[in-house]
């Protein structure tokens, strides 16, 4: 894991929040690579969950919303991790970390934690009474810091979702099933934060609520939890890696008739990457009720009137880019020298190309930058002059970049470059007509 | 500004947030057409200033950062509003507006309020005294409320880029002069917000920061100025709808040699959509003062170490957003009816192709699905068979989508569809087998 954080930012991909000051736990800026690495899977994700199903649709709600949102989805009062503070050094914990027990139950929490030593400072019988705290980031709207203009940072995006259900449903003229699907950030004041970017206090959720007939919400469970699977695949992550785990009945929410995580094999074991559940009409109902605003469905087929179950699948985009970045890191000698290699699928790569001007001379300058202002635009293309060419080969190699263009002096002659393949390392003479609809072939 | 708000809800680009809760003041939701738009004003922005600019890297840094960056961005101190109370109504307002003077000054201000009405009850020296309001969202970090783990949302995402200006330096040893352009969520906590999406609680903003040497700061304001000015004519505002409006000694903040805003007109009149600032070197020496880090840079053609100046292009893409939609807004006659069509850029339209079988028969189903995955992916396709095919056509016209494929029965045996352009409306017979090409090329 230290050498994944050290690795991550030296080559440019993540850096820690804040860090000229010290850093502030549980956050984490993305880098150059980083935000081109999310972007492509975001766009991935916005390309296979809304684009190519032609009954689900995009929302972007935002992060603030009226406080009684979070009264009904059921945050404000059951959003919470069970808390304990050591009476001697005053750290606090996660209580069920300290206990090793995965309950929020605060009594059996209370009689595990009697015979535990403070992970800080080693004392044993210093614990307080275990407790619950809300992890919602709480804050005010408007001039007036009152509880009536106390609201959250949303810890979810699927809350503004179902709040919007009826107006998309209303200006799109959707029949179920539909999906409405959303990216953005959410906070959760974790107590603990940790593992590098898998626990965040800040992170960005990948999230669609696909809204079908009661009837058909096992069919559709099925169906995207398949579909779920071939995707982490398709962006690289190995098969060998990820595993389902289904929720057993006291592991999953009381409102979900069947809920499943994909896990993937991090540094600290298998973990829930991505979650699919069948929500019921728990969402909408609840929704209804609060908002006293009817949310039910008339089915023309049918001529039945219900409110519609609702399909889950979760994801959140800094885990799955800790999982493509481990699952795509590769070492191999060349040479006698080891060579580090990231082998993104080209969808995903940060960099698609790297124009490489075998000198700083200006014939070649020229002749380059004519090159990268042909390609560049809707790929990503890196330029760079300085270092022997070896260099910059193994550089492009350490943040994934599929193909190098070299230009040398031949080129100025020949009209040609040299393309080089991360992968085979092999270099191929392309001619700098074909160059455009050679690389579109190769990164297609 | 009432018609766009009801035109852009009913069209399902902009909704009130948490509107089944009575809303709440300054935040507006993307629907689904709203959000495929601001996606690709999102990306058009990200190909023109990063992509195609071999000296421009992206980075991604998180919402809540350590209180200490605020601090020495000066957000902490002079981030304000002048604030007034009406002492009759308990109304609060933004003292500056009510007293008609463009000015931070509470002197000023309570002199210009003495004969002034309260904009809400109408009664007259109601007012309190004037006091200023910091505009940043409060929240804690951590499980303990107190001060010291008070924090704020970013009121603007340049602070994360200066912040992260050293390590983005290194780690892609950039040289003088480069760029780190961001885009991401902001919030200002606005006394009054309104005019629709115009002043936001909660904004997105994409800001740009050039790195340059403090001799040539002069010509790269100019260069990003007149970039700025063709990339906004590029997705689609009237050229005489927008104008430079450059910043007076005592319009500007004292730090900044010089700065300007791109306005547009809006239906309130001409307001700041585009600010454009050489901000000097202010911001990484107040940056290197709170955090004791070096930020001065070598500059290994003269031997000299200097602080860059920094020329800041920043724009909202909400505001872009609206200015979009009222230039792209358009009414015609047609056939005695009047048709609305926004004449989005192909670049820029929230949909690029929709799919529309003549009837709901299945073989016609069956063909237009195989079509709308041939073709759906990269584009946002839409997928509509109810209604009639002018009824259909109306509504794509509404939302501003280039081309209509209509399958029909004919289709069947001919092998070929018609295709509509949105702003002749001239239909051309196209075979199936040339459909992604041909749509390829009108979208390029």
């Amino acid at each position: 894991m230290e050498e994944l954080t050290s690795f991550a930012k030296r080559r440019g991909f993540i850096f820690q929040a804040s860090e000229i000051y010290g850093g502030i736990g549980g956050f984490w800026d993305l880098g150059p690579y980083g935000v081109e690495l999310a972007q492509n899977i975001k766009q991935s994700w916005w390309r296979h969950f809304v684009n190519r199903n032609f009954n689900v649709v995009g929302l972007d709600s935002t992060i603030i919303q009226h406080p009684r949102l979070w009264q009904a989805s059921g945050h404000v009062d059951t959003f919470v991790d069970p808390m304990v503070d050591c009476k001697a050094c005053k750290h606090r914990f996660r209580a069920d970390h300290v206990a090793g027990e995965d309950t929020n139950d605060l009594d059996k929490l209370a009689t595990a934690l009697a015979d535990k030593a403070c992970p800080n400072c080693g004392e044993k019988g210093t614990f307080t009474e275990p407790r619950q705290f809300n992890m919602m980031f709480k804050t005010h709207v408007g001039p007036v810091e009152d509880t009536g203009s106390t609201t959250y940072l949303r810890p979810e995006t699927a809350g503004g979702i179902f709040a919007q259900y009826d107006n998309v449903r209303e200006t799109t003229r959707a029949k179920l099933p539909f999906g409405i699907a959303q990216i953005g950030k959410a906070f959760r004041n974790e107590i603990t934060p940790g593992d590098f970017i898998f626990r965040l206090r800040e992170l960005t959720q990948m999230e669609l609520e696909v809204f079908v007939k009661p009837d058909e919400a096992e069919k559709w469970y099925e169906f995207w939890k398949q579909y779920c699977m071939e995707w982490v695949q398709s962006i690289g992550l190995k098969a060998d890696h990820i595993r389902l785990h289904d929720h057993a009945d006291d592991e999953r929410a009381h409102y979900a008739a069947a809920s499943v995580d994909i896990q993937f094999e991090y540094p600290f074991g298998f973990k829930e990457l991505y979650g699919i559940a069948n929500r019921t009409d728990y969402d909408l109902s609840a929704h209804a009720k609060e908002s006293g605003k009817d949310l039910s469905y008339f089915d023309e087929e049918t001529k039945q009137r219900y409110v519609p179950y609702v399909i889950e699948p979760s994801v959140g985009v800094e885990r799955l880019l800790m999982a493509v970045l481990l699952d795509a890191y590769d070492e191999e000698q060349v040479d006698g020298d080891t060579r580090v290699v990231l082998r993104f699928t080209p969808e995903i790569a940060p960099v698609k190309i790297a124009v490489l001007p075998l000198s700083k001379r200006p014939e070649l300058s020229e002749l380059s930058r004519e090159i990268f202002k042909e390609i560049a635009g809707d790929w990503r293309v890196e330029y760079d002059e300085t270092q022997s060419i070896g260099r910059r080969y193994r550089r492009q190699d350490e943040i994934g970049t599929p193909y190098c263009v070299t230009i040398d002096f031949d080129s100025l002659e020949d009209k040609a470059v040299t393309v080089r393949d991360r992968d085979s390392m092999q270099q191929e003479r392309i001619a700098i007509s074909e160059l455009k609809s050679y690389l579109t072939q190769k990164l297609s």
